[in-house]
């Protein structure tokens, strides 16, 4: 924590228009700004955010990262740290959920987007990132953490095994989704 | 529903010892029952349960598989569905939580574990789970149901597809588990 003065906090209901810009530029960056259907109000509805503006995580805890926040829900399964830099401006995102291990029977965090903006990279934000939902895993001691990568990302894949990830090559992702999701809901009448 | 008179539902406390054997024959078939730390113990502490053994599915509903259960959480994040067959035989089970877009900022359903017991296979029921799942999905206004697969597990890719799955070839997952997860966690003081 004392190699810069970020700070990484979960994020409250005022963060939202810097968390969307943040997710714009994400997909700005991947080449898939038309993909983007997220809003406001649909962040609004969907992330878990910190409860009060006046949180003060405690750095003697574990974690310090688990304040006050809404309760997840299935409707509400997201939860999104922010960081911000010295100067105060919000210049990442980790927005992740609670996944399970069944061979384990215990629950982990998946990281569904990590994303430092272009302007702040190489000061070791995404690292800070990874390390306080690590921290949060261990705190809930559960079994694992995860995300995913694209293939060619071979600067970030090699990032991540200098932390310590495995690649989980052996397996592959099925997604049903859009119409896809319709017509298996009724496959049997 | 028709085509055959096995019951889905969701799995309550009294199904712990039948989910337990599942997942042990699951893991045998990977070659993977070593891995196991599930316990009974372990399963009613970290899935969320269906609340009363005589909750009884609207089958007029969207879904008829969202009856009273115990919230989820961080620590408690995985539901189970139940199948059994005519005769009453728990036969199949599908292990799940919430994941979440942040593109569309929509949750969705990450089946963690489907399987069917080796002498109950040719029947559809794995099919009639993962359309339950696939309802369950639509009646929460979710953006996907997503799964992985063995890269070898070519039968089983080829009955995704049939049904609707795209593979996400473009993908690979990262994990950090064990001492890694550990080391994550205190790698910056």
């Amino acid at each position: 924590m004392a190699s810069n003065a970020a700070t990484v906090r979960h994020a409250r209901r005022e963060d939202v228009p810097a968390i969307l810009q943040l997710i714009r530029e994400l997909a700005d960056y991947e080449h898939e700004l038309d993909s983007v259907e997220a809003t406001e109000a649909k962040l609004l509805e969907t992330i878990a955010f910190a409860l009060s503006s006046d949180d003060n995580p405690d750095p003697s805890a574990t974690s310090g990262l688990l304040p006050q926040t809404e309760p997840t829900s299935p409707s509400k399964p997201a939860r999104c740290l922010i960081l911000t830099t010295p100067a105060g401006v919000p210049a990442g995102i980790a927005l992740y959920f609670y996944n399970y291990s069944t061979w384990r029977a215990r629950p982990g965090i998946y990281l569904e987007d990590l994303f430092v903006s272009q302007s702040e990279r190489g000061k070791g934000y995404g690292k800070r990132l990874l390390v306080e939902l690590a921290r949060e895993v261990v705190a809930m001691q559960g079994g694992r953490l995860e995300w995913s990568v694209l293939k060619w990302n071979e600067p970030s894949i090699k990032f991540y095994e200098s932390i310590g990830a495995k690649m989980m090559s052996e397996w592959v992702g099925m997604r049903v989704d859009g119409e896809g999701l319709n017509k298996l809901a009724t496959l049997l009448g």
